[in-house]
């Protein structure tokens, strides 16, 4: 038996996009559907009763942190992330490859998944600190050896030990270890990488059949290829005739051909298993994603945004600190029903993020996930309804970015 | 009508102490209980429903944190305090009296309200950093000047105004301004100031009795004399014989003579009206003050602590951060019904700590708080029971200091 069970409810008519339903052991999850980061098996300053309260549905860990800290095999020992992080519903962990080589700064010129500088919604908490190049990761045909972050230690990450250290940690879905490249990294580069995605995406998928978690957990396969159409067209094939459960779609995009980009794979990608764009979660990207065959996303954004003081409203974010919101006793979003909006006035956050309390990154985060993931829901609801175009419409109309 | 409702139930035995019902205008509050400390109109790091979850009846607030920023005018504007923070229990403010001593250094010595340095049990969040003596406030018989610590601009304090201010803060119980000292200060310095207090006590009530407010807030008179017998209970009989509706008992006291300081007072305080020691909230404290009569405690001890990673059991405390606890999975106590110790590990804290994440603060909080607000509810059962002996007995013979 399939460790995960997808299928399509309806489709966004003339579209690549669809609502369905992903079947898992922990849990169902209603796609198109948000993703909540939780790096290092927390969903930052939020328990996993309030993750679930505002409406998320899964949660993915990265496996480089967890490796790191605090190892895999005692989070195996802890009986997997979700015992581990008392998280009871479906859970991911990413393959790695995008820590470590961001790590590495993709040969000279700093990481981003979208090549246009968009500040916060664009950079990822999972990526450490830029070293200069090279200097902490060395790529090989065969794997990666990096330096940690934490102490300088060397490690190493073959796909086999990618997908063995994702078996410890134990998520229900997990993905095939893969090369994660700068936007601007040209077509020669691209394609070497792409090629070497493609091996280790064999790999992978070996390792994992030969194991009991097969049974389990599913493993993604993650589409590579850069901002090049043949690439993303030619990686898309390779990937989709493999046995794979889902599938990933890496960066890096520019910031105008996303969508084009994401058309291209879900084009060729079969349409009967789920499909998550990592790392992408601004609202725009969202609309364009889904109307555009994406079912899963996951983004630091709304938590680091929200850490920060930007809040999500209908009508584009706003910066809490401002002075302007001293003695203002509105909600965040006069609309938004999240536990934040329900108990607290603009003049309370303002006050905790001035006071700099911790309950002000709780507070702020509890809204800008409901917001996300809530908008999610949103779409996905004109999706089953028929009235996806209107509701992107009437979305983008009032959402200045 | 009085604003608040306090009536003995039983006492101890040949004891001061006695378990009691205390009616505020915002719920009701079984007494002996600790009084959760939310300095700056929140609890660090949890929810009001985590705080309320975890058993606590009643929140204190700073008063000179909350003139400071948000500035009580604001808090006014908001609703009071309990409209502000969005707590629905009954809610305290002290007079800002402590804190404005405590950054003048009381005269060149720092201020800590025990005089053997109990470390983190005797010191206080509330107690911003010592600037040089003198350089911060200068105190008159009129009232207190004081620099803010946050801009450094000029204040001033009188009995007057900080009734006002609580006024505007609006909490259920406040209390009358007066003047904290060293518990070293010598003899004649502790008559000066304490004769000092009772002058300001008699403005506090007075202004107090002159307003509105009067109808739904308590005013609480505050006992001083620090560790001498004499004054002790010169200040009880003064205090005593105005028309408070509660009483504060503040520092400073030595470590050996607290208990002898607190039976002294509350052998002359009127047994109708509830009584709080200020600033207090160790176990062994508790005991203590609880078996001599005192109704109410607050401390940051608790919370302060388990942002530390110091962590209450019943033989002691721990700290999460020792290394022999990365892979323990047992509970933090293997007897707490806390929502911490009911779904993790000290292996998940350690991580959290080590990992920095700020769920550590919030899961740490909740158990500290939920370990000495459900200690003070035992130790109000055995008072009922008739066992509070046993009980005195039994915790000090497995509890570690």
């Amino acid at each position: 038996m399939a460790p995960i069970k997808f299928s399509v409810e309806k489709k966004i008519p003339n579209r690549l996009g669809r609502a369905g339903i992903l079947e898992c052991a922990h849990g169902t999850i209603q796609t198109p559907a948000f993703v909540t980061v939780g790096t290092k098996a927390t969903v930052k300053a939020l328990t996993p009763e309030q993750v679930k309260e505002l409406g998320a549905e899964v949660v993915l860990a990265n496996t480089y942190h967890l490796y790191l800290e605090p190892g895999d095999a005692l989070v195996k020992t802890a009986g997997g992330l979700q015992r581990f992080m008392h998280w009871e519903g479906p859970t991911m962990t990413d393959s790695g490859g995008f820590q470590v080589f961001s790590l590495g700064a993709a040969y000279g010129k700093s990481v981003s998944k979208i090549a246009d500088a968009r500040a916060i919604g664009a950079s990822d908490e999972e990526n450490p600190q830029s070293e200069p190049a090279g200097k902490l990761v060395k790529i090989d045909n065969e794997g990666v050896t990096f330096k940690s972050v934490l102490d300088g230690s060397t490690h190493r990450f073959t796909p086999e030990r990618s997908v063995e250290i994702q078996h410890n940690i134990g998520a229900d879905m997990i993905f095939a270890f893969d090369e994660c490249t700068s936007p601007s990294a040209p077509l020669e580069y691209q394609r070497e990488a792409m090629e070497r995605t493609h091996r280790w995406a064999k790999r992978s998928l070996d390792y994992h059949e030969s194991k009991d978690a097969r049974k389990s957990q599913a493993l993604f396969g993650i589409v590579q290829g850069g901002r090049f159409e043949d690439l993303r067209k030619e990686s898309a094939k390779y990937l989709a005739s493999m046995n794979f459960d889902g599938f990933g779609i890496g960066g890096s995009f520019n910031k105008d051909d996303m969508y084009d980009s994401v058309e291209w794979v879900n084009g060729i990608l079969p349409e009967d298993r789920p499909r998550h764009l990592l790392g992408i979660g601004e609202p725009a990207d969202l609309l364009g994603a889904i109307e555009n065959g994406c079912d899963l996303f996951d983004c630091v954004a709304p938590t680091r945004m929200a850490r920060n003081g930007a809040l999500y409203t209908l009508h584009g974010k706003i910066n809490i600190s401002n002075a302007r919101f001293t003695g203002d006793f509105t909600k965040i979003d006069e609309k938004c029903a999240c536990y934040t909006c329900t108990h607290y006035t603009k003049a309370y956050l303002s006050h905790l993020f001035r006071a700099r309390e911790m309950l002000a990154a709780t507070l702020a985060s509890i809204h800008n996930l409901y917001f996300i993931v809530n908008m999610v829901k949103k779409i996905r609801k004109s999706v089953l309804d028929g009235t996806f175009t209107e509701f992107r419409e009437s979305f983008l109309a009032a959402y200045q970015t």
